[in-house]
């Protein structure tokens, strides 16, 4: 039973290859009466595509999106949204070297090991090019939700992190720098950081903070479909993502109950917000946060040791164009992945009460 | 759309609230032709059940599992099984003083906005009581997945964690120490860390750490089902669970890729193994570890200022049994939980070819 | 992929086997605030119970329900509601006859195909004593669905057939005999019928019309779950049944559409109703009717051929107490599983627009 | 909560408007390693498409699948099977005169009800234009069950109908003549009965029977997915389906059991098949066969009264190019959907034993 489906009445299927002839997919579940901004849709795309800045890969790629479905005069009409964005970019000569070979740190062997067959072209149905898609659904997420405000972010790569709670940081800045940070002297150490790593043909890891704010109580489901798992499932179902915390995440585990109890305001909200805007699955209306962890890309543009399919050892030649960090371009992704599941619970909630 | 099922062919919805009549729950998609050791799914309740020892709350419930069908001659049918937990501890009227507060960092003040109505006994649907029938069902699991080895425990307390590699440890020694942790030295450490909170009316956090062995190489399902994933949903989904890693985790998020990259041997096997055993979503055969943070329990033994569902002030008053530290309790619910995500994706891995 | 739940949003999952300790079941997704009106659910299971009559099986089970969870005082919390109803009648002596026989048309052998092992004890898992659930949970669904009118009924009996429009038949009738017929006249005739074949320890098929009135227009879902299509499938998947038809049903594959096509008032109401209250799978606030054919029993009084599970030949010996016609029971069940689709597509239908 | 997908394991997601760039849809779950027959596919297409005989709609429209994913030199990789079929007849000119007018027996107005908003151009998403998304992952399907053998054909146009059981019927003569009928005798009169509704601007309506062989014991899942109530909502979700019978059918319901009762032979096959090939809703290796109802089309070359969106009697002109009877295109989407739901139980039954 495959898993090319992600949410339960907001639902996005994808399908494509990086080489294919497309990638695309359907949203199912998109309440009708939504006028859409296409701009906004594309935007996104462009915040995630290839080639946008000197520290992301070089790949060329316009990535525009056409809406072949579920759309009539502009407005969405309940019915299915299917769309797709053509592969430009799919010579496949360039990938016979990985024919045979299995990546160190890739998913090429194990596609071998579970189906037999595998399109080795650019990675196929695992590269992080799937996740277009994603962006295109997040974005139309995101309008649904109005009045939800998502704001991922870069907050650190390798050792360097923002030393600041993200209430003191100014969102606006994000996106004024490559590295779609809001503090601009981190913006600067990190893209130096990922340029010096790029000279060096390797990669590094960082992480993501993204915040959602002016959510409403009571969004997510008891007990297996909480908020917050939910969430933690989007985010590791990411490309390179190896961890997920929300509120006070692992320093809570560090926490006394008496230190980590958010005590209640007469209004209803909470003084302080170690729960992260989630209590007991259930949004309670404070903001959501939480932070995801990203590995370094494991494609390197040096000489590495590894295997061919018949067990032989074999040297594979780091080339190409890559990411040296891949986090600046997740951001987007990340926000579109937490704009899928609160649409997702926003419209669940609907059928909560009587 | 509620969210009381876990699974997609191995699926459990479970029922029930901490002092209704009786927790339970049903198993659909077991297969048929398993000989079940009703004895080792009782032992895995005994794990996790109240009064276990000192450093847990002294509750008393017996926690005996009934099972009402799916099961004939001691092997499983095929059909749906139906179990329950009769709730022995119901007396109601200890919990008159929660009617109209709400408890800091509980749920109790979301459910109410959520659903307008509420069973406050016990924290009702809320409390962790529901890990039980996921007890049930994971012992289930396991003796599908029988070649699999699951081994949870304790790896921290507070600010004190057990500084060394998993494959250091001898796992035979987790149950031999109340704290459930397989390094006697850090097991006698954690036990009076929690012992002194307890003394002082407090709670402290922890990290589970869960390591399963054996698995094959195959399962998973790209791209929003990946094991991993579906792995980081699972233990979200656990009360008091603020975050997830598995492999490198955040720590990955500081390497670079040349030291991240798992090199393969000429079996096919990896020389590293920061890929945590799963790649691209898919298990490649190398051991699975994660590791599970867990917020210090919100319920202390000491007064704390709160509001009433009136928004008004009020106090409320620390009393009653309650866990200190909850980690060592989870650690039978992080391996059932575990077990569910592996036997959910054994059995899906099976249409994967033709 | 077992099959054990219906629904999407308003969904039932049933356990049990015929002679096991209990069957039972788990409502997952009724909303919260609903206050539920027990007797009334008590009074549907009674109608489908045996020993209500003489025309049915003289088998005693009282069919009482326990309700183990998701009520409090007396309201629905939004929590899954466990129930189970004990099997009291659970003598498994009765049933060593058919251990190792396969009873014509019946389930028997295909369990062995499909399974491996059975339950062998009065169909086990097979037995349409699981039905009982359903009547609980549809009688929930009718509550939720308090301004809808479900009124099914007898409509023929073997070749006996009542030759009138629903829209002359009074269905206050319907409970006032034991068939289960709004006409007196052809109540007797059907009850005259089935006591005539009872004696011959033969059985009968029969019909059962259902109308559901008073439906908003909005709900279905376009293009697999169709309303009408997830009244089949509900249909279908009661024992014993070999056809649905709605709205002009296999007569309309007769007509032509100068005929067929069902004109409108300037009120957006129809003139006629052939297509059954249903265009395009949506309601459109007609009456919903359509008729489900039942065949006859396949239990006889009467001595059969069949073959053991050596494939040998075996003479199966008719003996215990059965229906010898199982309509006037169903029913209550036919109105259950129609109040199911309903129930569910109308919490679908608040998902649907902006 | 929409319904645009079908299946469990083996799922289609279709997407698409009558007028709108392209119809088209996702097959997730598809094994990998089928070598796929396209030009099979497309043969199917073209059973089903607009224009190819003097008896249907004379629309031209090539209904050239494209495949975007999933399929590597021929051969699916087991990730999801992106298609498309552009509509190359999209002019919207044509439909403004059903803009504000609702079409008597079409989805026009209870679209409206339901979305409050609606692509009019053809009939929008409510088309039978989406069927043609079914016939391409149908025929997918029966390449994976490639010793199952799929027959569907027209057994009755109006009033006349072939008055032999199937086992008497010719299946190769099926595609021999334009309205898919068995018999040449009865495809005669078939074919004049439709044209002389056609000549008077009317439209009939008629019946498919399918008939499935070669399938293994062990398909199908209790209680509520058995195979038969998969079929009925297959059948039943196709455009202007008002009804499924399978084996006895509504004709079983006038039998007694001890004439209906299929009576084992040695080996295990029923001497007769009244059951249809199912027991319990799990095939017992016999052949499957099924009825379906079609209602007569609703677009008619007659002028019909009618109403406005406005509440408003207008007067609705006959005009266009329409079927005067869907049976005969039906008949490659009936088997397209048996396929799907066999596809399906397929491999759902791969997972039901240890």
């Amino acid at each position: 039973m495959a898993g090319n489906t992600f949410g339960t009445i907001f639902k996005l299927t994808t399908y494509g290859e990086s080489h294919g002839i497309a990638i695309g997919g359907i949203i199912d579940g998109c309440p009708a009466g939504l006028k859409l901004d296409l701009d906004a849709i594309q935007s996104d795309l462009d915040r995630r595509k290839p080639g946008q800045s000197k520290i992301v890969t070089q790949r060329k790629e316009s990535d525009t999106v056409q809406f072949m479905s579920g759309i009539f005069e502009g407005v969405t009409t309940g019915t299915p949204i299917g769309f797709q964005i053509i592969n430009e970019n799919q010579k496949s000569k360039d990938y016979s070297h990985i024919k045979d070979t299995y990546r160190p740190s890739h998913a090429d062997k194990v596609y071998d090991d579970k189906y037999g067959v595998r399109d080795y072209r650019g990675g196929g149905r695992s590269s992080a090019r799937e996740t277009a898609s994603r962006v295109v659904a997040g974005a139309i997420a995101k309008q649904l939700l109005s009045s939800f405000k998502f704001n991922a972010f870069t907050s650190s790569v390798g050792d360097l992190f923002i030393d600041k709670p993200y209430q003191d940081l100014d969102f606006n800045e994000i996106e004024n720098n490559v590295v779609r940070c809001p503090d601009p002297a981190f913006a600067k150490a990190f893209e130096e950081k990922i340029m010096q790593v790029r000279k060096a043909g390797d990669t590094i890891g960082g992480t993501i903070t993204c915040v959602i704010q002016n959510v409403p109580s009571g969004l997510g489901e008891p007990v297996f479909d909480k908020l917050h798992a939910d969430l933690a499932k989007a985010m590791l179902s990411i490309n390179a993502v190896k961890g997920f915390e929300y509120g006070s995440g692992f320093c809570g585990a560090k926490m006394k109950g008496s230190d980590h109890n958010d005590l209640y305001n007469e209004d209803g909200t909470t003084k302080t917000n170690l729960s992260g805007g989630i209590q007991g699955g259930i949004s309670n209306g404070m903001d959501i946060y939480f932070r995801v962890a990203f590995k370094p890309v494991a494609t390197l543009i040096q000489n590495q040791d590894t295997i061919n399919n018949a067990g032989e050892k074999v040297i594979m030649q780091g080339k190409g164009r890559h990411d040296p960090c891949v986090v600046p371009r997740a951001v987007p992704i990340v926000e579109a992945m937490a704009a899928l599941v609160m649409a997702d619970h926003f419209l669940r909630a609907r059928t909560t009460r009587l």
